[in-house]
């Protein structure tokens, strides 16, 4: 087995905060346009009962699984039963233990998340350009996915490893308060929400707010701060406690 | 016939350049994996005469078009033959006056200008991120397929309203090169290509180059000068030749 780096960890987490918000600044340049996020709306033939949004996620997923996107441990689909990939994924010897990567799978706490940030980041309104809003919508949602996943996974291992004896105790006895104790580490969390904060303002700086809307960075922030942060800590709990007993 | 806005036809052509520079860095990220446009080589049942990054791009389009996007005038795709729009979208009136916007479409040339520039963009060699890489361009390719061919319509249209007599002349006698320099503005191409240089910098301003790839903002600016603009006058010219004359 491989040994996981934690600083290749942290580097990978902190350069998926530029794709993040690259996304989000993306999705904001068009309206709320709550429409496309109304079931049985979609307009599309053949899928009478679901949002132009679901549709949208759901075609992208079943495209991305035939290319093999969930064979990586840390892309976790927000959809069910996609086909299988029609290319060979070779992934290279992972850190990683665990029998099924869906057992960490937080996407369908992600995505209620993510429809209350749209609220506060897009202007409010319909400018009528619903195949655009969907299409980044599933881009920023890939790319929340792909963050909250890879650091649930491998930063668990590598905590897993430093401190295995206590955390299978706690595991044993299904604490998962005292887990999340144990996987919380305020300094780390302070930085990263202060960079977040300067990487949304660089990022816009010299943007014309005439022509390009922009995006407040107390939003990505509470974002960060009420959703990222504690799921990925939440997918961690669940990877130690799903983490392979024959492994340990 | 709706008039058409020069000044939001340039903040939105203005706009659309942090959506290229955004998904180019994303696409640097990952190195150049050269196997991915190798053809024979995708790897992908059913696809073995061609490569992963063309049945992604094929795909990806087949898709888009099922929702739409090529009812988009400045949506044109790199691929042929696609299927038709599976719901209405609703355009609004436009200003254009061309019978198929495909007359004005300048894919096949973006498509081997790309190429290149992921050679100068990109670390050299083979990371394995196959998956990811060919996501990446595809995205790129149409952020930049989209502003090339915005500018193309809108500008010339507005060109024409401005000068019409002298445009129909010379569209008369097919005079492109003097059409061509009718359509040069020296002094907006070099305000253009210095904020490009401005953007990309500030972008990556809060950026860690031990976790993310930083690119050269000379790369960004070359691919502007020697692709966007001449192409975005290139599709200029044909949409005069094309436009349609009882609209005249």
């Amino acid at each position: 087995v491989v040994k996981p780096d934690l600083d290749l960890i942290a580097a990978k987490l902190e350069g998926l905060e530029e794709t993040i918000i690259a996304k989000l600044i993306d999705r904001a340049q068009f309206k709320v346009n709550q429409n496309i996020y109304q079931e049985g709306a979609s307009g599309f033939d053949g899928a009478e009962g679901c949002s132009l949004f679901f549709m949208r996620l759901r075609r992208q997923e079943e495209m991305d699984a035939l290319f093999g996107r969930f064979r990586v441990p840390e892309e976790r689909p927000f959809t069910k039963e996609l086909p299988s990939p029609k290319r060979g994924v070779s992934l290279g010897e992972s850190c990683l233990s665990i029998k099924d990567f869906d057992y960490v799978s937080v996407t369908s706490r992600i995505l209620p998340a993510y429809m209350d940030l749209v609220r506060d980041l897009c202007s409010k309104g319909d400018d009528g350009q619903y195949g655009s809003s969907v299409e980044h919508d599933v881009y920023a949602l890939q790319a929340i996915s792909r963050r909250i996943h890879f650091g649930a996974l491998y930063v668990a291992e590598c905590k897993y490893r430093a401190n295995s004896e206590k955390i299978d105790a706690l595991v044993a006895r299904q604490k998962e308060k005292e887990l999340l104790e144990l996987l919380t580490r305020p300094e780390v969390e302070k930085n990263i929400l202060e960079r977040i904060v300067k990487k949304v303002d660089r990022m816009q700086a010299e943007s014309n707010p005439r022509t390009r809307k922009i995006i407040k960075p107390e939003i990505i922030y509470k974002f960060y701060q009420d959703t990222v942060i504690p799921l990925t800590k939440k997918g961690e709990i669940l990877y130690l406690l799903y983490r392979k007993v024959d492994s340990r």
